[in-house]
């Protein structure tokens, strides 16, 4: 059993990153820029957010947070977005969501300028994304997607069950990991909660990725000897014995799965960190015009 | 076993858009316009272009055919586009694929304005399709949920396998099917030429969507008792007995498969009806702007 050790290859990436970064600051180029938008105090956003400025500065960007009240108006907000897909100084950006109820999220994602949406969340994003043209996938899928190529795992022809089919992580893996490419070119199977045979169907996987943030669902005897585990479940759960009085839990009962496994991500450790650093890997590729030219 | 009568339930649909519009014109009100862009002489785009007038008129539309020569550049195209795009009493536009080599299909696509789109693939249609927002779903994909819907079939919990992984039809299949809602919520898997052991996996299927344009291709041994089989495949193959020398042949074989099925779509006169009339559905969805507001 290997470990899919996502630290590792977030920091491997990361240092990719800085180092270009280094070379176009000596070049007396500009350096690429993310910005963050939040608004209201909701704790979780919080800690993202400044999880993600910090990788930023640890990638040598030009970072930003706009912070705003709660009581913000969807026409306010809109406006700040006008402003960020007009300024040619910030190549990405991101609202981090929930948004308070009275605000249209689906709106406000698709006022984004494409080409700035880091965050992969605008509709022609998905769409090109699901036909396979380039585009900005968003961080946890594209996390995952590079952890599986830099361990060169073999995906080919493999049995991928996704469980899970939301918008963000379950429907974009089902996509990527069935298309043309490596990774890719897996047979897949999507199961969810109308899902009947779910543990006979986990059996079958040459490939489990679990994505439905139900703490500790993923039992030994769903897995097939020689597997390979992603969990992406991040809940967290009461502990006692933390400082903080939580611990993340993955979805996955990691020390009854780990051991027959071929290769498993831990929680915290594995998807996590590579969620991050994909935002940071498209931010710089929409520095770079990789997707839209 | 029931035969999934395309032919018919196509009919039941275009009755009930008829008689939509007869309602419209005894209000005064304009009448719903589809105008296809066709470029060159490819026979079968002639074909289906033809086809598709054929219907507009059958459900009371307008229709214009704009017919291009083959040399027609990029630019001259895009301009026809534009045209079309801005032109009011126009609720829905087509351009008939494959287009000459020279000209970038996907830049001739993405502009098109989204909300005319009702062939459904510009990339922000895919996506929201993707994520299960309303949009214009492509011809062939609608019409199968439809004849699902239209036939009562239960999908929920139901194992969908869909062989075949292409942006026109097994993508959008295998979205469609995982998504929320009836028909709907099945669990899916997606096969195609990387597949390994694609019969086995058949074999499991409650509901079977073959569409990899390989004549035949499902046999007996692949389809469980009772299964409701799928064929989306319309390969031209030459016979001496009809006129134009070729028949349309499925990817199902036929006579074998049927017997075990309980429901299964015949070639033709399953999917194919149940396409043109996806597009007309489309295009009155544009006129009563059902999707975009």
């Amino acid at each position: 059993m290997q470990i899919l050790d996502g630290k590792k290859i977030a920091a491997e990436v990361r240092g990719e990153i800085a180092a270009e970064v280094v070379q176009l600051a000596a070049a007396g180029k500009r350096i690429p820029q993310l910005v963050a938008i939040i608004v209201g105090n909701d704790g979780a956003s919080q800690t993202y957010v400044a999880g993600k400025e910090k990788a930023c500065g640890e990638c040598g960007f030009k970072s930003q947070v706009l912070r705003f009240e709660d009581a913000i108006t969807e026409q306010e907000l809109l406006v700040q977005i006008a402003k960020l897909n007009a300024d040619e100084t910030v190549d990405g950006f991101i609202v981090q969501l929930p948004l308070p109820e009275r605000i249209n999220e689906q709106k406000v994602v698709e006022a984004i300028d494409p080409k700035k949406d880091v965050d992969g969340f605008h509709p022609i994003n998905v769409g090109r994304m699901t036909i396979g043209l380039p585009s900005y996938v968003s961080a946890t899928p594209a996390g995952i997607m590079e952890l599986l190529k830099r361990y060169r795992i073999e995906t080919s022809g493999k049995h991928a069950v996704v469980v899970g089919r939301s918008s963000i992580v379950g429907r974009p893996m089902m996509n990527l990991l069935s298309q043309k490419g490596a990774p890719g070119d897996c047979t897949v199977t999507v199961c969810h909660s109308r899902t009947k045979n779910i543990k006979e169907i986990c059996r079958t996987a040459d490939i489990i990725v679990a994505a439905l943030g139900h703490p500790e669902f993923l039992t030994a005897e769903m897995v097939k000897q020689g597997a390979v585990v992603i969990d992406v479940g991040i809940t967290r759960v009461p502990a006692a014995d933390t400082k903080s009085g939580f611990r993340l839990q993955g979805d996955v009962k990691y020390d009854e799965v780990a051991p027959k496994c071929s290769y498993i991500t831990p929680v915290p450790g594995g998807v996590g960190p590579m969620t991050i650093i994909s935002l940071m890997k498209n931010t710089l590729k929409a520095y770079k015009k990789e997707v839209y030219g």
